[in-house]
């Protein structure tokens, strides 16, 4: 059972590097505390990033991730897509409900309802309806209003400079 | 030696929630890759957080916290605080010289400079001077001019929503 008398919303959002490892650095503090922490990824199953070699070795986290390992630029999205992303959120109503992990976090559901893969009005229906005792992290740019009106904590991470606009390349370890 | 061909200057500011976890959240993934992180907190030794309680757990990170479990607020500030920052900055100095991890993160010295308990000269030496296989990432709030115009990548992290502003109290495995 969580161990969180009160459990908030909280939402990394902005288009500035960090809002994923903002989530995963409290997964690790909570963590230390003996917290239980499960992270539901959107759009990213697929992609080969640094952190998910180390999650599964600490205590405490789960992960899983729903994707196919490329970006999504078609507009209406593609079926499958848009299967996987309702996948991943039909798993974070059941884990929220469920209240057994302390702290729930939705990596990029900002992105996910951005793109139209999910309904807004889910997302909020699984926020209102959380226990108590569960916090929920949403990560993601372009977090919608009515998600920031719902949050208790929201932090807009936003780029004053990036390596990217001159052409530099992601480097592993670092970027993924 | 350091895995890294071209290490970059990261800063983490501004007054928003994540600065140090966005840190965390990168040593995470960094080490996920087999790389070496060497973490240098100013102003929080003394402090108990529930990062500390894992971050052992891991390997390739190191972890040296220095200060005295207390918020600074002397103007001046007293000798002791000025005293530890200073033996922070030398070991900051050290390691980044030695060039034998891939990444430094000197986190809230910015706040250090900001208090006066370092100079900020010497923080832009051991920038300039830095490896070029080094990472180095600075996080804390009031990041000086100087320092944002050396850097490569600067994120902002901007508190839109935040509860303690309702006299909400930090939560064990979520604040700390």
């Amino acid at each position: 059972m969580s161990k969180l008398e009160k459990g908030l919303i909280q939402v990394y959002t902005g288009n500035g590097k960090g809002k994923t490892s903002a989530a995963f650095g409290l997964a690790l503090r909570a963590t230390g505390r003996g917290l239980s922490v499960y992270v539901i990824q959107f759009i990213k199953g697929g992609f080969d990033y640094g952190e998910l070699h180390i999650l599964d070795k600490l205590p405490n986290i789960t992960l899983k991730a729903f994707g196919r390992g490329k970006f999504i630029t078609a507009k209406p999205p593609e079926k499958e897509d848009i299967k996987l992303a309702e996948e991943a959120l039909k798993l974070a109503k059941e884990i929220t409900e469920a209240g057994e992990h302390d702290i729930v976090i939705l990596d990029e559901i900002n992105v996910a309802i951005d793109l139209k893969l999910i309904k807004l009005q889910e997302v909020i229906e699984i926020i209102k309806k959380k226990p108590d005792n569960v916090e929920i992290i949403l990560t993601g740019r372009n977090a919608p209003e009515e998600i920031i009106n719902l949050a208790d904590l929201v932090t807009e991470l936003k780029d004053i400079k990036h390596p990217f606009h001159k052409g530099f390349k992601a480097r592993k370890g670092i970027e993924y």
